[in-house]
């Protein structure tokens, strides 16, 4: 959000600019990700729902080189999960959103520029826990992600569809926890394709590895 | 977020005082509980943290005339959570907040006039399902009741500081799935207490009702 709490008059135009600035820097980022041959894929959920767990095991699998699988990692505060990526070999920068709720454009293009991203690359770029605010800011990503874990009931694409009408993949994370908990697998799957009925829906566990199979060859096959 | 998306030259003040307008129409909520002796509790989490579940609960042993125990229920979409709490029997209003991540101190008021709330009587108001936004939103409650589940990872109150800095009470909630996850009490204790050492801090599992009793004997000494 703009600041400006003083108490002069000044002229300030608010929502439609500052989307329409975030577009601007986002297709920049797409522009230079084309260019570069880089899959980048913006990972939104909720707190807690496995997005770091997912990656490590992601990136430990997705490519032998491990400099051509890169993560930047979006959290309100500590770099804890810059940590866990770093420790699998990939490169990772970390941003720090203090209050702010959710990753913009300008934020990706800088840890970009850190990065120094290699020709032909993946990027992950892993968002601020939270399933709303973050759908509304193009980071220009080739592809969207969206995360749900079975521990947070099956009726949350109904309750929140935005993140899951915006998405081109969703993973149902968490399935070893499945006998322990009340969620319906085939109704998720209902509603998230009743919102959306073009994004792919995968089942995991980044616990066990299940169902890491498909989901990866999805990632190689939208890269190709 | 105050809407002005014409291109001709306005003066618009954002933040400040959107806030401010918030926080007077919070101030006029607080003095309405406050002469009708009405206990109400903000209750803010990530989605699928339990807080439906952890009040359906919470509404049935509570109060033994149900009409002294209202609900404010808010979500993006659908009317399911109300619809849970309706069939304890307790007075219930919905408020569907669309595109916006949080609920604000007039949906609030708005909700309070078609409730008619008895003198007396404890007011629950479960939040959007987010760990970020509502914070920053005074509702006029009385005590604000932050909840993570064991699912989320340890390290979430470090990860987003605000929520439990301004928790009055954390719920750490779903302990029946300690056995099936990798979540460390002490160390999520330790980092809640490190950031808020007034917060009273409760296990729970909404799901078998332990650790129900210390809970509600807290609701009930924080009313007295």
């Amino acid at each position: 959000m703009t600041r400006d709490t003083s108490k002069t008059t000044r002229s300030v135009q608010i929502e439609k600019p500052l989307l329409s600035e975030n577009d601007r820097l986002a297709q920049i980022n797409r522009t230079f990700f084309g260019e570069r041959r880089v899959s980048a894929y913006n990972l939104i959920s909720s707190p807690g729902s496995g997005k770091t767990t997912i990656l490590e095991r992601t990136v430990r699998a997705v490519h032998p080189d491990k400099k051509f699988c890169c993560v930047i990692e979006g959290d309100q505060q500590t770099d804890n999960d810059s940590r866990r990526i770093a420790a699998t070999g990939a490169p990772v920068k970390q941003i720090n959103t203090g209050k702010s709720c959710h990753l913009n454009a300008r934020e990706v293009s800088q840890a970009i520029q850190c990065l120094d991203i290699p020709d032909g690359s993946i990027l992950f770029i892993e968002n601020v826990g939270n399933l709303i605010c973050p759908t509304a800011f193009d980071l220009g990503e080739s592809e969207r992600i969206v995360i749900l874990s079975v521990t947070e009931g099956t009726d949350k694409p109904e309750k929140y569809p935005n993140a899951f009408q915006s998405a081109d993949c969703v993973l149902i994370n968490k399935t070893d926890l499945l006998p322990y908990v009340d969620f319906n697998l085939t109704e998720c799957r209902r509603l998230i394709s009743g919102l959306n009925p073009e994004a792919r829906i995968f089942e995991i566990s980044a616990q066990t590895g299940d169902g890491f199979e498909d989901w990866l060859e999805w990632l190689c096959r939208v890269r190709a």
